[in-house]
């Protein structure tokens, strides 16, 4: 059977992705060494850098957050693939004058493995590099281990404060200081109506009846854990989604949140509105207030039907940072 | 067969997204009387207004553009489907005491006739309102009556081109004028490889086989004029419609360009940036100057795999004004 999507060789999908997306906004990213996005005026080299990796294939994630008041450089993989540790490498020698670099790591096996590598080969290099992990996945449960949590969408607005904060001046420690505070509350869970196929292979990355859906699906496919279930009408989803969120953030009345539903491809912004009016009802019913929202595909799986619903803790700080403004091709300053 | 989608009572939908939209987006936008979306804090009375309508179910279109630098009010139907006459001047008079208001309609029976009827009901209380018909499709060919030719994604950059000359202060005869002149060299190409099902009724709005698309399909599922096709590489199908959109635009060396692919629902980024550029690529070997790009879904048709390609031709006065800033929600201001 013919993939309905709009591709050429598929051995060359990423090349030319990357090639696309960095013509079509030329004036804010370069495309260097064929996987390394970064910023095409560079900021001076007196603030701390912000790196990342991932695999191609979630479009606008990671790369379409390159830009001033967010992160320096993106390093991309093959479809849903780690880079290789050496490009990894080499992304962060780019900013080794800089006073320091911060490398976000996102809880995927590749991800980890590869970072890691190219982390304790950059601090041999006397390079002053920090990492941190994200893990904001709740389908395995709210008390699982960090480590069983998957790093999912959440990670892009924790780029926006940790970027906001660099811009600001504020030193590795600082801007690690600021981006943990976020981390540690930051949760998410995701649903799924219809998987993905792999723009490569052809192959659905997984598989879901006709009326059925799961919660907890994992961007590549991954099994929620709690298995499909019935379609229901969106706001008993919605209402379902968001009290293990806030349970799982422990958030409590006259907190400030911010609020993402994130499209994951086929999930029309209509529908999201939808989920958003719900979730933001029941927040505000529990005197949460949602100070920041937005409805948006900020990390897809291909042409999947679902969402993925972000709700982190701000603070003055972190909702300053998350507020400031920034000319990532894909982080709207609303 | 149970809809894949994430909503409630499909008669409550529009109410239900424009409720969300307006909350996630609540300092820059309020829904008055169920169905105008407006800016939460106007402008003085000192500009020009702009004012558009259409059905619901292709967002962020149009209400997504509401905001300063951009539209003023956005009159929604429901889904598909053109709102009445009277909700239309509603709207109109809310804006009697500008210096003039601009109703932008595009060309499609119910908008052009209900926008008529409110239109010439204003006129008749007095209020200073114009009128423009936005008609880019180019799918029933490049020397088709303007009559024929239906309204598609291109209205949106001629929305901030004109938002951004009124928000300057221009008068309702310039206003007109600078968005006449970008009117007239704009031009839309659609293509279409899933069609999508209408969330209130649940049915197909075309058919298309597994193996096949369809070059310019309108986006309520309207023949495209040829027909269906085979399935063929991405690189074929762009230069095959940004060929047709210079011939229609009559683009020429030198000249400057704004080049938009607009998803249409599941056709995912990494797809539009590999359609963006081969487009970009043709431009630049015929001597044309690609000096603005976006590739996002500024105009959707539910979950439909397919994009739109919009070609317009600028120069220095629309281009500032395409370039101004505006904080409506899904305009980024890149």
């Amino acid at each position: 059977m013919v993939m309905k999507k709009f591709i050429n060789d598929p051995n060359n999908l990423t090349s030319e992705l990357l090639h696309g997306y960095t013509l079509a906004y030329a004036s804010k990213v370069k495309l260097v060494d064929d996987r390394i996005v970064v910023r095409t005026v560079p900021k001076d080299k007196n603030k701390v850098a912000i790196v990342t990796l991932g695999g191609a294939g979630h479009e606008p994630a990671l790369s379409g957050y390159v830009g001033e008041g967010m992160i320096d450089a993106s390093v991309v993989g093959d479809i849903f693939a780690a880079p290789g540790a050496p490009k990894v490498l080499e992304a962060l020698r780019m900013f080794k004058d800089h006073p320091g670099i911060l490398l976000v790591i996102l809880n995927h096996a590749g991800d980890v493995m590869n970072g890691n590598i190219a982390f304790e080969m950059a601090v041999k290099e006397g390079i002053n590099v920090k990492s941190i992990l994200t893990a904001d996945d709740i389908a395995p449960g709210i008390n699982a281990y960090r480590e069983d949590r998957r790093g999912l969408g959440a990670c892009i607005p924790l780029f926006k404060i940790a970027g906001a904060a660099a811009e600001a001046g504020k030193s590795l420690d600082e801007v690690i200081a600021v981006a943990e505070k976020f981390n540690q509350t930051m949760v998410t869970l995701a649903v799924t109506m219809k998987t993905a196929t792999h723009p490569q292979s052809g192959q659905y990355i997984a598989e879901l009846a006709d009326d059925m859906l799961e919660i907890g699906m994992g961007q590549h496919g991954e099994g929620g854990g709690t298995g499909p279930q019935k379609i229901v009408p969106a706001d008993d989803i919605s209402a379902l989604m968001i009290d293990r969120l806030i349970a799982a953030s422990k958030m409590q009345k006259g907190d400030k949140a911010v609020l993402i539903i994130n499209g994951s491809g086929a999930t029309t912004l209509m529908e999201m509105f939808v989920i958003f009016r719900k979730a933001h009802q029941v927040l505000t019913a529990q005197g949460i207030n949602v100070v920041s929202g937005r409805c948006e595909e900020i990390l897809t799986v291909q042409e999947a039907a679902g969402f993925q619903m972000i709700l982190g803790k701000l603070d003055d700080e972190t909702q300053k940072y998350l507020d400031a403004p920034s000319n990532a091709p894909y982080w709207v300053t609303r």
